[in-house]
């Protein structure tokens, strides 16, 4: 086996994933150790080189077929300079993290966000695979996003393009303020945390719905009793659904992607989501942007952080 | 004089307009002649080959330094294949322009339409000079926009990427329909058209201002009275700006780039216009999106379309 592999690394709170991937992006082996972010950001590189070093002498491959590894973080990261600057969930501040692995393992190392890694896993080898130009929503606890433009991640002026779930989407008279400190963005509805914040709401309304009868309401149990048929439930994806709808329609009249991806937890209330979400593009996008564009579920799950990870080394 | 030398042509209804520019973007001699529409799109096309040939015949340059000849025009093209797909201003049904050009002139010929055409020609020597990321908007009859990302415009899947005029933006109570056949679009409110329409409705609602004593009112008589302090004409402007600084935040949360550039006929409106899209702008965009962010007028006027045509050589 003389292939090129690719290394990807889910640099988690929790776990360190890392994976092998082929020049496809094909997934061909896993390995998950603890993060130990208690103990340091030198303790978790030092981890990562020790889960990356043993998943390739586990493997039929050699170390010279490493072409480089790639990592993924949830938080802020400067891509040119290799450094996370900010990812309070592993407590790293300015970790030149490229650099230090540079220097241990040799390798060729490239580092970007969650959201981008995952929607270039996405569009590498999952629900984006052989087109170029898609944009991926991850509805987990926020709304992030990917622009993946001629197959790479679109960065923008300061690294920020794909932040769409801070598109101002709610009305004035519903809007909500958002984390980021402006109001009505996307996130506040759409999101695992917005679609649970209205769930509360409508039983301390007193709203009749089976979600009354349950202590601690998650995302779940609202796609569980929608797709029982409570009209509450429903509604609540509908209205999460609707801007997503309108903020699709709007991307759509900017970058005329040709797919929209949409992964994350809430992507798993299915069809009840998906339909609405269509039905709102279609009202609100002039027909020939329309045309040919397909708004469908992500395909990799959890994988497409490593998968995407390692597509940094190639996009 | 051996430097390389690019042509653009501003291929209008009435007039066609030619330009030879250098490496740099500089416009260094211009020609203007008749289009001639009504006569067949063979004697158009015909009509571009004599006055390319006759504005290098006028210039220092020879034949040899030309590089090639890129045109733009309001409509759909087919930027791949050098097809304009319909133009009505000209009457163009399926011309394969580039075929017939570089069949007559024997240089590289190259294809676009006008709002393209005028980002990059703003983008490469006008008011986005030394960046590599912007978007354009033309405030004209319509609301027109280009993408410029890595010093190149972005076609998008179906080459309608920067179809900024048709973000929905006016909230539904509010919205009226858009000639795309969609409700609320931004080419409502902030286009020429949009404007008069909402002082014509102004007046004929009785409301009091100077714009009653006027018979057929324009974009530039609003402007004025706006200047001179007319309030009903100064809330017309904000209105348009509002939309346009929403829009703008909507596309910055999506792309993240380095700079708003607005030409065409309404961005003459100034400061009034200007100061409320950087209010909104700011109201309503992230803090790190809005960091470094420029919201500016264009440069280049009416050249923008030849100077960007002949840009589409090098970029």
């Amino acid at each position: 086996m003389s292939e090129n592999i690719y290394i990807g690394v889910d640099l988690g709170g929790t776990a360190i994933k890392v994976g092998i991937c082929n020049q496809e992006g094909e997934l061909l082996h896993t390995y998950e150790g603890p993060t130990e972010k208690e103990k340091s950001s030198d303790a978790v590189i030092g981890n990562i080189e020790k889960y990356v070093r043993y998943i390739v002498e586990q493997s039929p491959y050699e170390w010279d077929q490493v072409v480089g590894v790639g990592a993924g973080v949830a938080g802020f990261t400067d891509v040119r300079a290799g450094v996370i600057l900010m990812a309070p969930n592993i407590n790293f501040q300015n970790v030149p993290i490229r650099a230090i692995l540079e220097e241990r393992l040799g390798k060729t190392i490239r580092v970007d966000n969650d959201a981008n890694v995952a929607a270039l896993g996405e569009a590498w080898s999952g629900a984006g695979k052989g087109i170029t130009d898609c944009v991926c929503y991850t509805l987990g606890t926020g709304v992030g996003g990917g622009i993946i433009v001629n197959g790479h991640i679109y960065q923008g002026f300061s690294g920020l393009a794909g932040e769409i779930g801070h598109i101002s989407v709610v009305p004035d008279l519903e809007a909500i303020k958002c984390g980021c400190g402006k109001m009505g963005c996307l996130e506040t509805v759409s999101s695992a945390t917005g679609i649970v914040r209205m769930a509360v709401e409508a039983v301390e309304r007193g709203d009749h719905t089976s979600l009354s009868a349950i202590e601690k309401v998650s995302a779940k149990d609202i796609f569980d009793a929608a797709k029982a048929g409570d009209e509450v439930s429903i509604r609540i994806i509908n209205r999460a659904a609707f801007y997503l709808g309108k903020s699709m329609a709007a991307v759509a009249a900017t970058l005329n992607p040709e797919r929209f991806i949409i992964g994350g937890g809430v992507s798993k209330a299915g069809d009840i989501l998906f339909n609405e979400i269509r039905r709102v593009f279609a009202e609100l996008t002039p027909e020939p942007l329309q045309r040919g564009v397909e708004i469908i579920p992500a395909k990799l799950g959890n994988d497409a952080g490593i998968v995407g990870a390692a597509g940094l080394l190639l996009r």
